[in-house]
């Protein structure tokens, strides 16, 4: 197996987009590859996330038409989909083709369209990530299972419900903060635990800026040898462990709030890698609701269970804490588009292994790993970098 | 790269289906895996395909339930998608993380269901495979974009329509022949000329037995290391060669009715396998449309452009013949459930080379090809097998 690395990366501005997923993607792409001094003719496979692109835009296939879009004539192009894990999923299969040795240069990433759909038909759109003969017909949807989950997490760790909640405002007003910092976040709006706990009920303890919001965007990585990455770039990132796994409905899955899935898919990228969660300087993880993020922090290990909101108390998640959690503005404030994120998630990390993240830089960072959670805990993605 | 083999397939019955895609994809799964001498603990990847589950049924991230349906609890598990080409990037994907020495046994397949929807749903479902801004707009439907293919051959290569016509009701009745002797085939059937050109006109000159019907269906395949499937069955069969390339909208695409994908992604086959054309003892191959079979037996080399009409018309298509093409009844008479039909051919395939195909046997198989397509020409891959 050879060692991969990331050559380049790209986004869009994450937010409301006019553009098709297909042009948000082509944008994210070429910057990828510009940004690896390569032109679109090296690319020699594309790995492509979309969830919604049949129900957002009427497009099933779209590899292919991405592919052509931006000028990649006839190239391998494969679409995948794991819910919000699915951009992470392309990397990590990018990633196998290129270690492998079968490629040498490829591109991988998503693109998603969402707030074309009104809150109410998204909801629904979203919900068919549950299992749909046991979990859908109850009514619940991504806020009621995260809802659940802070309860089950408050009510484990005997943290009262008040005090969760002002943790959890406490990830919130952080991941706001570091998205001052990055231009292509969806929002640039600095909140107090006010805001927070004033906020509209979603799903009890859940308010309004517990939850992240939707998002138009696309994100890009190319993955190369590390020979190559080399040759062609000053800073290769290095790919140095992927993790996947997957769970069955939720009623079936024992210790939750803890996420087996992820538990096991952070061992695989750590195992991989000949590293643990103490070498990791910063995480882009699944911050899809607030208490999300405390469940993964401890998920991948970051601190011990029933911690997490502690560890945010005290400052430690925050950029230049023990270690930076979201330092780009996480799924809360950076946004979500669903098939994008975890491609997005990598842009980040790149560039702050790079030490190319302006002012939301976490000092010496060497080690960084992203998370993407999909469906009702269902796929777990990771992805473990250093410089 | 090590050498990857099929341990074991299994399929449903295709046809009408009660049952959901998860419900049907569990049943070909075990019968795969009991096929494999194994037992689902043994699997330690799935690579999952389905098409429209999110329309069907309301259920996305179905590769985590489908993993959890067999009872394979949180194995990595990535949902596929490539039109009807779906589980075929299945199974290629499956073969590099084996090949690759990642994992040892996998499981690949796919699973649709298309009857509960009817036919006017459906249709404009198929539609979104086009290219939502370019082609959807004109209107065209995949009947449209074949009998437009047909009308083009027949000028380019100076037959008569009335005579392709008549070549192209030569691989209907071929097909629903085959299919008699396939028990998990959707029709049983015999028909005739008369039947076929006394049929419905759909789309000019393609008259409704000219055209793959709408079928629910699913089918599995596990592939393991060549050492391992040598332990484990009697009969491994070798996948030697994988091909996969894509198209942009059509109006883009040079030198139709030649599929350039197609051409592109058999070379890649052949030249892995470092066989040619003339090896190849039989082909599954995409004949979602009497006029495609006529396209893809040209595009994989296995008889020259412009006479593939004529080598039906020779019998050379024949279980039998110089090549046995669609052995199985191919889509159009064994059935086409989109997202599972590339591992139902790679089921027949593995059926035929192993000498276990019963009265449609291809007398002494050795080598076998699978050909899917889809979308329009944008999406194909090629899977080579021998004994």
């Amino acid at each position: 197996m050879r060692q991969v690395a990331v050559l380049g990366v790209g986004m869009t501005k994450f937010g409301k987009s006019e553009r098709t997923a297909l042009e948000m993607f082509a944008e994210a792409a070429l910057e990828a590859i510009a940004d690896s001094n390569l032109t679109v003719k090296d690319i020699q496979a594309l790995f492509f996330g979309t969830v919604y692109d049949g129900f957002a835009e009427g497009q099933m296939n779209t590899s292919a038409f991405a592919a052509h879009m931006i000028g990649a004539h006839n190239i391998p192009a494969t679409r995948y989909e794991g819910a919000c894990a699915t951009a992470s999923l392309t990397i990590r299969d990018a990633f196998i083709w290129v270690a492998s040795g079968f490629y040498d240069i490829v591109l991988a990433g998503g693109s998603e369209r969402t707030l074309l759909m009104d809150t109410r038909y998204s909801t629904r759109l979203y919900h068919m990530n549950s299992h749909h003969a046991y979990e859908c017909p109850t009514g619940v949807t991504f806020p009621g299972v995260f809802a659940l989950l802070a309860h089950l997490y408050a009510s484990k760790y005997d943290i009262p419900l008040k005090r969760l909640k002002e943790q959890m405002a406490g990830v919130a007003i952080k991941n706001h903060h570091n998205a001052m910092f990055n231009p292509r976040a969806q929002f640039h709006k600095e909140i107090t635990i006010d805001d927070v706990l004033g906020s509209a009920m979603v799903a009890s303890p859940l308010q309004l800026y517990d939850c992240c919001p939707f998002t138009d965007g696309a994100a890009a990585v190319v993955l190369a040898s590390a020979e190559t990455a080399k040759r062609l770039v000053k800073k290769p990132i290095y790919v140095v462990g992927v993790g996947q796994a997957s769970a069955g409905p939720l009623y079936t899955q024992k210790d939750i709030p803890r996420v087996k899935a992820r538990e096991l898919a952070a061992k695989q990228a750590y195992d991989m890698a000949g590293l643990s969660p103490r070498d990791v300087d910063l995480a882009e993880l699944h911050d899809c609701f607030t208490v999300a993020e405390i469940l993964a922090c401890e998920g991948l290990g970051l601190f011990d269970y029933g911690t997490g909101g502690y560890a945010v108390e005290r400052g430690d998640t925050k950029i230049g804490g023990k270690v930076a959690i979201n330092p780009s503005g996480g799924l809360k404030a950076k946004g979500h588009p669903i098939g994008a994120t975890g491609a997005a998630q990598v842009y980040e990390v790149v560039k702050q292994l790079r030490g190319e993240a302006g002012q939301r830089q976490v000092e010496g960072a060497k080690i960084g790993i992203t998370d993407t959670l999909g469906g009702d805990l269902g796929t777990v993605c990771n992805i473990l970098l250093r410089n």
